[in-house]
């Protein structure tokens, strides 16, 4: 069996409504060009606010993915 | 055009259901007093625990607001 | 009155749902063993992925209990 | 029950003698004009020399204290 | 002598120009609220780019000053 | 002669004193069940506050020891 | 499917030549009580130094592992 | 209104001169394949030595970009 | 001269043997694509476990190389 | 005026007491061969365990200290 | 060929105009007595303020040089 | 008994071959000034590149040893 070698980038997905939902915008994202994606990692949550109320939440992830020999 | 300075504030928003939550009523209660919020960073999330479950999600964030001149 | 002295284990939940459920399936675990748990502290929230979306959150944390004398 | 909101305000203690004075003193000060302080947590511990001595120690704290509605 | 108590505030400084002046200007804004002034720490360098050049450098930095008593 | 394995287990300590006492109290407590502690480290120092003053230091700390064959 | 729950505990393994056999000592000893070990990550590199020469690597690992409903 | 995604690059920028002039060289370079770079954060700053002066300002940044849908 | 720039990739090596040959396969993996890697730097030593022995070593690298005008 | 360059030196202190002697002590043998000692940064606090309580208190310090032209 | 070892000292330099000139001044004083330095990394950006403006800047600096055979 | 005191150096060994012979080359550089090094902590980890395979492992400590009295 082969050693694997793992590529990891950095995305930053939004949402208006969850933490979870801009995780998935990410990494849907992402998925359009690298179609294994492996896991991911929080790296930072941000947001900005507008009249008082969050209006979108910038979540930072690493994802990983296998990259082919 | 201005250089703006901001301002960072820490608060603790507190919640029954989710961190989403925990961060709108600390924001809510800031948006009382400081009209201009601008920006969130989420700091550390910890809750207290009753009969095996949580009852208080507390998210800790920094929010960022011009200060005017 | 007593000082406390307080044990923390370090448990990963994991979700197909989201942040909440899998620190709520964590400490639904340990609170089957240990029944006084106090406090938690989320430590790291990681996850895979299958075909493009999020397979399962999982998410790090801290627990807190008091010990008995 | 209402979920509350909690504030965190940043100060440095100083102290001849030890790193615990140096807390009470930042604490007994900002009970003068913030009455319900909650509770503290040590961010970090420097202090100056003074002939080979430490002259005085210097403990920076987080406090926290809830917002009134 | 006294064991004096300070207060530290967090504050974003903004410049087109370095970080030099994104710090200066951070604290000449808070110096016409708060005059004893006594030292800062930079916390993070940011800045947000337009057309491929910097627009504003956002230094954030904690300033620390004596609360009287 | 043998390569030791030790394991290291997560423990608050409180007390109304001191950092040391809180500390120690960790120790002792500890002690009951496992006699060869070996080396501790301190991991956080928070406390919560009643009336202005400190009422309980509660200092977090890892503590080594060996495991038997 | 079910949503796993994993339980991490910490070690340091100890060895007198690599980080490598330290690790798998701190893992080896830990089998003998918990049998589906899952993964680890290495927390810090220490050692003590005997005449000029590292006597004991001791790496510190933390160790993942499923724990069963 | 779309929620938008965007990439972080790490790249690290050196000049002569300043930490300033080496953030600028490493986004005008980043600016000739990618066109809009949005924010950068300043990761490490460091520098080589050239007979008791600084030959080269090495400054590692974050930069991000908007990636199209 | 020049001034140049460099961008960081984030890899992860795999290997059943050591933490230098997982660095070694992620480097000679990225060298496929890019011919001028020029350093490195640990960020993460992880792995999975099989059977109570390490199955496979998970070392996180940044790579860093100059990019060309 | 001059513009004052400061060297850090990194010790650990060790008493049978307290955080403060084991600091107090650090400061005093190195105030033997640097007169000038300015100020004092606290970086980790250990402890080694005999019988259940604390033997030595072990705290490592960054001490600055003005280099004379 | 030998592998060099290097040494790493902490200086901190401060400056009235920038941070740049802080750093040059604590790499000028070392190569006073130290002639190989070879690199530097910024480990932290202070400053006193007088008046409402930056009085000092000081910049603590890991200067590394090897060490002769 | 007394409290001893110690101090810590920070030094990069270089390896073409292993982390642990990088370790070893600057303890054994050391202990020809200094006698009683007592142990070490891995700080980083890095290596420079060539054509592909990793040139030299850089692998900076501290080390600590007693001082006298």
């Amino acid at each position: 069996m082969k050693d694997p070698v793992y590529k990891l980038i950095e995305l930053t997905g939004t949402s208006t409504t969850s933490v979870e939902d801009a995780v998935d915008k990410a990494i849907k994202r992402a998925h359009k060009t690298v179609k294994n994606l492996s896991w991911f990692q929080v790296i930072e949550t941000r947001g900005n606010i507008s009249k008082g109320t969050v209006h979108h939440w910038q979540v930072t992830i690493k994802v990983g993915f296998g990259v082919e020999d």
